[in-house]
């Protein structure tokens, strides 16, 4: 859950994260088994690990192995690896995450922090109390959200990439066109209102986990979506939507 | 969970965050079931709420009760409420947090968090892998402190604000000076090693919750604490101390 070999690196918006992994691109391959980086993973190797040649780091190939890299040479300009790829990553979550797309600070939240958690697939849709104005942030596109999926990986020691979808158009036409590409499953709707039960734990197979806007469904979206799965929610205590986000995914796992 | 009568507030330190609640001290109180206020929770209903004379608003006193509130007066100097309070907080969670200081950023985000889900007791200790520089952090003084807590009683609509503890002595005499005072039941300890077990859910009666620091206990605080509680993890994946808790406490409760 933590880990002894952690050390600090700072991402462009200057916020101090952990990089228990280095994450290696196919293009980063200079030769079989030998990898040259010169952006900010080599600045993070200099500074804040303070390697030296001989050193060993723990890298991953995006959506392939993980494994050990030995320093091969590391000055001003370049960090040359010696890379050994030998384990499979962490098991995935059988939770895809349906979203209302949360305002920009949140998105990046939740984005990071679940994949951090093991969450494969995150679907944002538009409903009723979402700022249109969320869908044109930076966070929501692709460049920001692949920021946080690659802190998020690096994190928790993972290579394999969530895919994640926006979809701006109407609540009624995203349950049209998009409702039916989801997984099959089991489907749960967080939102409190009375009759809705309590968060189920350690659930087996896939699930859909459906959560609202900040400001809640309207009774409309309540009542089409209550035909789609169950209501669920974790208790009196309203939290941020990021909060209950891991709550629920640390429930249901 | 959410609500739907959310808005905006912005914390001293810029971030934009929920208030379900306006939470009264004493001091507001001007008469019997009459408050005026002047502060930041003024200009909140001002500006963000837009309310107007007539209108009703959520309030809870510290450490009291929850009602409603209608505004007698609003204006640019002041905002006067006729207060009825009725309900009682929601139950606590019977979990103490024995948490290895974190840095300023973390902490913030624990207290605020474990304070939305109901923690009421936080013991923060120093260990071998906590800066000692955590220690003189404004995140870390009272006044740093009751900012969070009371976000996060103002986010999950709570009166009751947490007791927080921060203990600079170093580890041994931590556990020989403060840990007899806490309070009687099961000690978890969140430490990933072999042999460690899953995280327990649902667990009945009060827990003493223990998080070390980013970079882990060393092997004699982990022998040391072997002695006091069983080691639990939350599987392979490496999470930050923030979504950890998170994790962990929504796993205990």
């Amino acid at each position: 859950m933590f880990d002894r070999a952690r050390s600090w690196v700072y991402s462009r918006r200057g916020l101090a994260t952990l990089m228990n992994l280095i994450l290696l691109d196919p293009a980063d391959f200079v030769a079989e088994g030998r990898v040259v980086l010169r952006d900010r993973r080599h600045a993070h190797v200099r500074q804040v690990h303070r390697a030296a040649v001989g050193d060993s780091l723990r890298v991953g190939l995006v959506g392939g192995q993980l494994g050990s890299a030995t320093i091969l040479a590391l000055d001003d300009a370049a960090l040359e690896l010696a890379v050994a790829l030998v384990d499979d990553p962490p098991p995935p979550l059988a939770i895809t995450v349906v979203l209302a797309l949360p305002r920009p600070h949140s998105l990046r939240k939740v984005l990071q922090q679940a994949t951090a958690m093991g969450v494969k697939r995150f679907v944002c849709f538009r409903c009723a109390r979402v700022e249109p104005s969320f869908f044109t942030a930076s966070a929501a596109r692709p460049p920001g959200v692949d920021e946080e999926l690659r802190l998020g990986l690096e994190q928790a020691r993972d290579t394999v990439l969530p895919r994640v979808e926006v979809h701006p158009q109407p609540f009624h036409r995203f349950l049209a066109e998009v409702w039916p590409s989801l997984p099959e499953g089991q489907v749960l709707i967080a939102h409190p209102e009375p009759g809705a039960a309590a968060c189920p734990r350690a659930v087996a197979g896939p699930v859909t986990l459906v959560v609202g806007p900040e400001g809640g469904f309207i009774p409309a979206e309540a009542a089409r979506l209550r035909e789609l799965g169950g209501l669920i929610d974790l208790g009196p205590r309203i939290l941020r939507v990021e909060t209950a986000v891991i709550a629920l995914l640390a429930r249901l796992s």
